[in-house]
C-alpha cells in the first residue's frame, strides 16, 4: 500500500512538473508516394501531451523560402513561445506541425510542370499521417494554418483552396502570388519561356491571392478566420495591402495588422504569440 | 483684509498646481481677415508652461469632420494623455493648438470656389498668431501637424504643400482625397455640376495625397517625418494603403501602422501617445 | 484668526505641491566686460527653491558646438530629468546653470588670438554673478561642471585648470583637444597659418586634456572627482580612451563608461541622471 | 516490486524536472592525441535538451588564468544565468562548452616552443568531439566563442585566426597580447632568453590582438560579430582600449562596453547575460 501511494504521489508530482514544458522534435520524416521521397517535418507537443490522454487541435506552421522544418524551432523559438502562451492561457494546448517544403527550393504548391505536387502531398499524405500518428482532432474547427513569407503564401492558398479544412489561417509577411495576369505570365516565363496562355490563366487563378479572394463564393466569405500581418518595412507590402483592400471590398471578415518592422525573425517572433492566440479563439471558442 | 489674503493664497496655490498638470482652454478665438470672421481654437499648455520661462515646440492637432476644436479635448483626452506622456518622458513638453475648421462643414482646405480659404488662414493668420501669443519656437524643427479623418487629410496636405513648415506629420485614419482624376471629377460635380476639366486637374493635383506623394521632388523625400496610422476596420482603408504603397515605391521614409480597430475615438486615443512620442523625437532630437 | 489659519493652510498646501516641480528659464543674460557684450544663460531651479530659504549646490552644465543655452532644456530634458532624480533621492536639490558659449561658434576657452576670453568670463564674471543672484553655496565642495562634446572639453579643461573650483567634473562624449603637439600645430594653422612654435606649445599645454592630465601634480590627483562617459559609436572615441589610459597610468581616480550609442541626445539624456547622481555624492557626501 | 516502481517513478520524475532547468557537468574529459593527455571540460545543456530531439547552437566559454573548466560553473553561475536568459527569451537555448586550458598554466595558444599546441587541440579535437557527442549544429552561424581574461584573449585570437568558425566572439576583460614588437620580445625573453627576432615577429603577428585586427582583410571586416567588455577599474584597460581604437580606425563593426568594475567575477556575472543575448542574435537571427 505504501508502495502504491509513493508511486502515485511521485507520478502526480511529475505530471505537475511536466505541465510546464512542451517538447520539440525537429528531424522527423514521413514517406511520400506523391513526391517519391521522404519528407522531413518538425513537431511541437504541448506540455501535457504525454501525460494526458486526450486529443489536441493542430496548427500547421510553414517556413519561408531558403529555410526548412527547423526554422520555426531555431529562429522562431516555437517551444518557448508556445509554452508561455499555453501557460498564460492566451493559447490552448495544441500540436504544431512544421513541414519541410524546401529541398530543391520548390515550395508548398503543385508545380505547373507537374513534377512537384507538394500541395497534394500536404493534404493527401501529411495531414492524414500526422493525424494518425499524434493525438490530433480531425475536425476543421481544430485545424489551422500559419506561415511566413513563402509559407504565408502557403497559408493563403491552402485555406482559399480548402476552406473546408481550416478554421483559421494566419499569413505573415506573405508572398501573395501574381497581382495581375501579366505578373503571372512573367513569373512563369522564367522557367517556361513559351508558356501557353491557358497555363498562365490557370496559374493566375490558382496562385494569385487577390484572384482567389475575388473568387470566394458569397456563402464562403466567413468560412475561414483570417489574421494577416505584414511589417511596414517589409518588401511584400504591396501584395498584402492589395489583399486587405480586396477582402474589404469583398466584405470578407479578417484581421489585418501592419506593425513596425521588416522581413525579419524579430518581427515573426512577435507575431507568433498573436497567431497562437488567434487560432486558439476558434479552437476553444470565444 | 481677509478677502485679499485668501485671494493671494489662492493665486499662489493655483500657480503651484499648474506645475503638476497642463492646462486646456477650449473656447478661444482669433480674428481672420481671410475668412472674414472669428475662428475658434483650443490650446494645451504643458505642466511647466506658466512657471518656467522658456519656449516650446508646437503640435497642430486637427479634428475630423462634424467636430470642432473641442474634439481632441473632450473625446481625445488630450490633457490627460499629454500630461502622462510628458511625465513619463516619452514626449517632450509642447504646446498643442487645436483649431476649429468646421463651422459650415467646410474643412481645412481652400475651396475651389474661392470663398473658404482656410489653408491660407492657417498658414498666414493662425500660425503667426499663436506663435506670437504663446511661448512657441518658430523653427520648422519644432513644428508638427497631426489629425484624424478630415484632419488626417489636413495633416497630409499641409505637410506636402509646405514641407518647409513641419518636421513631422501624423495623419490618423486620414481622408486621402481623390485616388484618381475620375474620383476628383465626381467629388467636384456634387457642388459644381459643370466643372471644367482644368479645375478638376488642379483640384486633383492639390488634394489627392497619392498625387502629391508622386510629385515630391527627389531632394524633398526626407523633408518631413511621417507617422501614418489607420485601423483595419476603418472605412478609409483603401486610400491609406494606397498612400503607403505610393510612398514605398517612391522611397519616401515613413512609419505605417494598421492596428485593430475602426474609425473611433477609442482608436485615436491609443494613437495619440504614439503621435506625441513620434513628434518629440524630432523636437528633442534622437 | 480664521483668516490667518486659512491662509497658512493654503500656503502649506501650495508649498507641498511646489515641492514637485522645478523651474526653467532659458533666455536670461548677464553683461560681460571681458567679452564686451551680454551673454545668455539658462537656469534650472529645484522644486523647493522658491519656498525654502536655504542655499544650494550648483552644477554648470555646458552645451555642445552649434547649440546654445537652450540645448539642455529642449533636447536634454533637464527639467524632467532633474525633477525626477531629486524626487527619487538619487540627486540632491541643486541649481543648474547652462551658459551660452556659442554665438560666433567660439566656445568655452580663451582664444589664442586673445579676442574671445570666454574662460576668463566664466570664472571672473559668470560664476560670481550667478552665485550672487541665486541662493548658491560658494565652496568648491558644492560646485560641479559637466557638459557634452565641446562642453565636455570645457568640463575637462575648466576642472584641470581650476581643480580648486570643482568637487566633480563630468565630461560626456568630450572633445579632448590635441592628442599631440603635431595635432595642436595643425589645429592652430587653420586660423593662424604662420603660428609660432611657442604659441603651439602653450596651446597644447593648455588645451590637450592628455597633456593636462599628465601635468597634474601628485598632491592634486584626488582634487577632482571624475565621471567620463563616451558611446562606443561616438566619433570622439580615441581622445576619451587615451584620457582614460593616461589617468589610469597616472593613477588619477576616475569613473569611465562606454555605453552603447553615438554622439546623440538619446545618449546624453541617459547620461544626465548618472551625472546628477555622481555630483550629488560630493554635494551631500557619501 | 516496490523498489522497481519507485525507481521508475523517480526516473520519470527526473526526466520531468530536467524540462524546467538546464544541466551542468563539470568534470568530463576527452582524450587528446595532440596534447598527449586527457583534457577536461564542462558542459551546460539547456532545459529542453533531454526531452526534445533537436540540434542546438553552441557557445565555447573560456575560463581565465589560474582557473579551470569549473570556473564558469562555480564562480560564473552559468546554470542559473543561462536558464534565466533562456526562460526570459533574451537567449535562445544553446549548449555551452567550457574547456580546461590550464593545467600547467599554459593556456589556449600553441606555445612557441611547440610542446603545448592547445589551439590545434581546440579546433582539431575538441570541436569535432563535442559536435559529435552533443546535439550541436555545426555551421559557423551556430557557433560562438566568449571568455574572460586569458580566455578573453583566447576569444579574440581564435575568432581572428578562424573567422570562418564563429558568428560571434565576446572577449571579456581580455588579455590582448603584446601591444608592440618590443612587448612581444620582453614577454618571450622570460622563457626564451636568447629568442630570435623571427620568432618574436611571428609571435607578435599571431598573438597581438591589435596586430591581428590591423591585418584583417577588407572583405573579412564583418566576418565576426564582436562584443568587447572591460571594466573601468580592470588592469587590462590599455589593451582593450587600444583594440577598440584599432577596430574603429579599421572600421570593423563591434560593440564595446566599459562598465563600472574591475577584474572580478561580480563583473563577469553581469557580462554573461549580455554575452548570451548577443550570441543569440546571430543564432536565432534578427
Amino acid at each position: 500500500m505504501r508502495k502504491l501511494s509513493v508511486f502515485v504521489a511521485l507520478l502526480f508530482l511529475s505530471t505537475a512538473i511536466f505541465a510546464q514544458s512542451g517538447k520539440v522534435y525537429d528531424n522527423l520524416s514521413l514517406p511520400s508516394k506523391i513526391l517519391k521521397m521522404d519528407r522531413k517535418y518538425a513537431v511541437y507537443l504541448p506540455p501535457d501531451y504525454e501525460t494526458s490522454t486526450r486529443t489536441y487541435p493542430v496548427l500547421y506552421l510553414l517556413h519561408g523560402s531558403g529555410d526548412d522544418q527547423t526554422g520555426w524551432v531555431q529562429f522562431g523559438e516555437v517551444l518557448r513561445i508556445a509554452d508561455n502562451a499555453i501557460k498564460e492561457g492566451t493559447a490552448t494546448p495544441m500540436v504544431i506541425i512544421m513541414p519541410d517544403a524546401n529541398t530543391g527550393r520548390r515550395g508548398y504548391f503543385n508545380d505547373p510542370k507537374g513534377d512537384w505536387n507538394y500541395e497534394d502531398f500536404f493534404f493527401k499524405e501529411l495531414v492524414p499521417y500526422v493525424e494518425k500518428k499524434y493525438h490530433i482532432k480531425s475536425d476543421k474547427r481544430y485545424r489551422a494554418v500559419a506561415g511566413l513569407s513563402m509559407g504565408g503564401g502557403g497559408s493563403f492558398v491552402y485555406a482559399l483552396h480548402h476552406p473546408e479544412m481550416f478554421s483559421s489561417a494566419c499569413p505573415l509577411s506573405a508572398a501573395t502570388g501574381p497581382l495581375t495576369i501579366e505578373d503571372a505570365k512573367k513569373q512563369l516565363m522564367r522557367t517556361i519561356p513559351d508558356v501557353a496562355d491557358s497555363v498562365v490563366t490557370q496559374y493566375y487563378n490558382r496562385q494569385s491571392v487577390v484572384a482567389l479572394v475575388n473568387a470566394v463564393p458569397d456563402d464562403q466569405k466567413k468560412a475561414v478566420r483570417w489574421y494577416i500581418d505584414d511589417g511596414d518595412d517589409d518588401f511584400l507590402y504591396e501584395g498584402n495591402c492589395m489583399v486587405h483592400i480586396a477582402m474589404r471590398k469583398k466584405e470578407i471578415p479578417h484581421e489585418f495588422r501592419v506593425r513596425d518592422g521588416g522581413h525579419t525573425w524579430t518581427y515573426w517572433r512577435e507575431s507568433l504569440p498573436k497567431v497562437l492566440e488567434f487560432v486558439s479563439q476558434a479552437f476553444h471558442q470565444y
